[in-house]
C-alpha cells in the first residue's frame, strides 16, 4: 500500500502518541477512584487499555479490575441478537433512552468477532445511535473485534465489569445473530432478547440455529404501519412455538411481543417483562445461579483456550495439521488416528 | 464389600479368562477377513477390543479400523433420540424389522454416557429389542458406557466404520435426549431423528433446550388408541414450530409425523422420509460435504480432548484448581484472572 495517501497520518500518529503518554502516566488506583465517581474518561480509557495488544496495558487493566471487583455486579445484563437490518440500535436508542427516563444509568457495549471483516457491522458508528450517545446516563462502546471469541468475551465480560463499577445498573450487550458470539453473549447476561421480523421468509435464513431456544423474550419488530397485522400473527406463531420448548429451569416462560421504535410501541412493555424475569429468578435462586454458572463457565474456557493456543502456537503445528489432514481426507485414517498422530508428532 | 457373596464368581472369571485368551490369538488380518465377510462374532470382537481399557487391545483394534476405512461409508447413519419412556426401543424394533423385509442388514448401537449411573437406561439389555436381536440381518450392540462423552464418542464412531465394513447399510446410533450426547450423535449422523410423546406437559422437560432444532425429523410417538387426535394435533403444532426455524444449509424442511409402533403406523413413512433426505442431500451434495465436515470436526474435538486431559491429568491440577475456584467464589478474581492463574501454576 501507498505510504502517503493520508494527510492526517501524522496528525493522527501525534493524536496517538501523545493519549499512549498520556495512560502512560495512569494508575490503576487512580483509574479505580475515578471510574467509582462515574468518570466516563476514566471507564474509556480502562477499556482501551484492556483490549490493548500491549503488555503492560494489560497489566494495569487487570490491576484495575482487581479493584473494582466488589463494586460490581448489581447490574441486570442484557443480551441483545437479531439478524442486521431487523432494528436493533433503534431500538437500543429507544430503548436506553426509555430507561434513561426511568432514572436508569445505561451501557451499551458490542461483541462481534466477525466485524472486522465486515467494517464494524455492528456499533462501529456512534451516529447509529444518535440521541443515546449525548445522553450523560448512557454510555456506548463500540466494539472490540480483534481476536478470537475467547479473547473478545473476555474483554467484554471486564468491560461490563467496569461499567457496573462507573454506576451503570442497565448493561445492553449486543450482538448479531449469525456467528458464535450468541452462545458467548447468552453465558455472560441474564436476560437475552432476540428481536425478530415478521414474515418468516428470508429474513429468517441468517439466524442460527438454536439461538430462538436461547431467547427469554422474541421481539417482533417494526410492527408499525401496514407491518402490524403480519407482526400480530407472527407473534401468535412463535408464541405457540416457544410453549412447545422444553421449560427452562429457572420457570421463566419466554414471552413475545411486538415492538415499534418508531411508535414507541413495546419499549415500555419489554423492561416490565425484564423486571418480571428479575423478580421471579431473584426470588427462586436462579439469577445468582446463572451467574455463578456463568463465572465458572468463563473460568473452564478461559483455561482452556490457554492450555490450547499454547499447543496451536507449536511452530510446526499448521504445517504438521495440513499434512494429517490430507492423509484423513484421502480416507487413509480415522479422525481419531489424526488427531492422535498430530498429537504425538508435536510432542516429540 | 464382601469377597464371596457371589458364587457365580469363579466360573465368570474362567470365563473372562479364556475370552482374554482367545481374543490374544487374534490377529488384525484375520478380524478383517473375517469382518468382511459379515462374520459377526468377528464384529462382536473387534468392537469390544476397541471399548477395552488395555493398550494392547487398543492397538490391535486400530489396526483392524486402518485395514476396513476402505470398505466403509456406504451406509445411512441415523441417529434416535427422545426421552425415556417415549419408545425408542419398541420404534427401533419395528423399525429396523420393516428394514431387514426390505432386504437391507441393520446394526444398532448407542451412545449414553450418562448409563453408568443409571444402570444402563438404553440397550444394557438386548431383551427390550427380542425380534430384531435374533434377526440374521440386524446387530444389536450395547452402550459403551465408560469414560468422557469424547472417549465415548470415538467408540462409537470407530464402531460404525466396523459395522459398515460386515456389510450393514443402516446404522442406528440411539441416545437418551437429556444430556450432550444428542450433539454428539448429531455429529456422527447423517440424519437426525426425534421422538416425542404427544401432549407438550411434563414430558417434555427432559428433552434438552436446543435438540428439537438438530432434528431432520420429529415423529410424534404412541399414536394410537385414545392418543391418535392428541397425536395429531401435537403434529400440527410441531410442523408449525419447525415452519419458524430458520432453513438448513442442506435446503431440507425438518417434517412432523405420528408413529404407532403398535399399529405399525408410520414405520414406512418415516423410511420414505430418510430415503427422500438422502436422494436431496446426495443430489445437492450436503450428504458428502456434511460427512466431511463431521470427519474434521471429530479430529479437531480429538485433539482438543488429547492436549486438555493431558493438562487435568497432572498431579496437581485438582488441587490448585480447587483453591482459585474459592477465591473465584469469593470475588477476589474474575474468571479470567482466575483461569490465568491455574495455568501458571501448573507451568510452573
Amino acid at each position: 500500500m501507498s505510504q502517503s495517501t493520508n494527510p492526517n497520518k501524522d496528525k493522527i500518529a501525534k493524536l496517538i502518541a501523545s493519549k499512549k503518554k498520556h495512560l502512560k502516566s495512569l494508575t490503576a488506583p487512580v483509574l479505580f477512584e475515578k471510574i467509582l465517581d462515574g468518570n466516563i474518561q476514566a471507564l474509556s480509557e480502562s477499556i482501551t487499555l484492556l483490549e490493548s495488544q500491549n503488555k503492560n496495558d494489560y497489566l494495569l487493566a487487570q490491576e484495575v479490575i482487581k479493584l473494582v471487583i466488589p463494586h460490581t455486579s448489581k447490574s441486570i445484563r442484557i443480551g441483545i441478537t437479531g439478524v442486521p437490518g431487523v432494528g436493533k440500535s433503534t431500538f437500543i436508542e429507544s430503548f436506553g433512552t426509555h430507561l434513561t427516563n426511568l432514572g436508569h444509568k445505561v451501557a451499551v457495549l458490542a461483541i462481534d468477532p466477525s466485524s472486522e471483516k465486515s467494517h464494524g457491522s455492528i456499533l462501529g458508528d456512534k451516529t447509529r445511535m444518535e440521541k443515546l450517545s449525548t445522553n450523560p446516563n448512557a454510555y456506548i462502546r463500540p466494539t472490540a473485534t480483534s481476536g478470537s471469541l475467547g479473547g473478545v468475551a473476555r474483554k467484554t465480560r471486564e468491560s461490563i465489569l467496569l461499567c457496573e463499577a462507573a454506576g451503570f445498573d442497565v448493561i445492553l450487550i449486543e450482538t448479531v445473530g449469525v456467528g458464535q458470539s450468541e452462545t458467548a453473549v447468552h453465558s455472560m447476561t441474564d436476560f437475552f432478547l432476540l428481536l425478530m421480523l415478521a414474515g418468516a421468509g428470508d429474513e429468517l435464513q441468517g439466524i442460527k440455529r438454536g439461538i430462538m431456544e436461547m431467547a427469554d423474550t422474541i421481539l417482533i419488530s417494526k410492527a408499525d404501519g401496514d407491518n402490524v397485522k403480519m407482526a400480530n400473527l407472527a407473534r401468535l406463531d412463535y408464541k405457540n412455538a416457544l410453549h412447545l420448548f422444553p421449560a427452562n429451569q429457572n420457570n421463566w416462560i419466554p414471552k413475545v411481543e411486538t415492538l415499534s421504535s418508531l411508535d414507541k410501541h413495546g419499549i415500555d412493555k419489554c423492561w416490565k417483562i425484564i423486571s418480571d424475569f428479575k423478580d421471579l429468578t431473584q426470588k427462586n435462586g436462579h439469577f445468582q445461579i446463572a451467574r455463578n454458572d456463568q463465572q465458572k463457565y468463563w473460568m473452564n474456557e478461559s483455561l482452556k483456550d490457554l492450555i490450547l493456543s499454547e499447543f496451536y502456537q507449536s511452530p510446526n503445528f499448521k504445517n504438521i495439521k495440513q499434512q494429517i489432514e490430507t492423509d484423513l481426507e484421502n480416507g487413509n485414517l480415522t479422525s481419531f488416528q489424526a488427531a492422535e498422530k498430530i498429537f504425538k508428532q508435536l510432542k516429540k
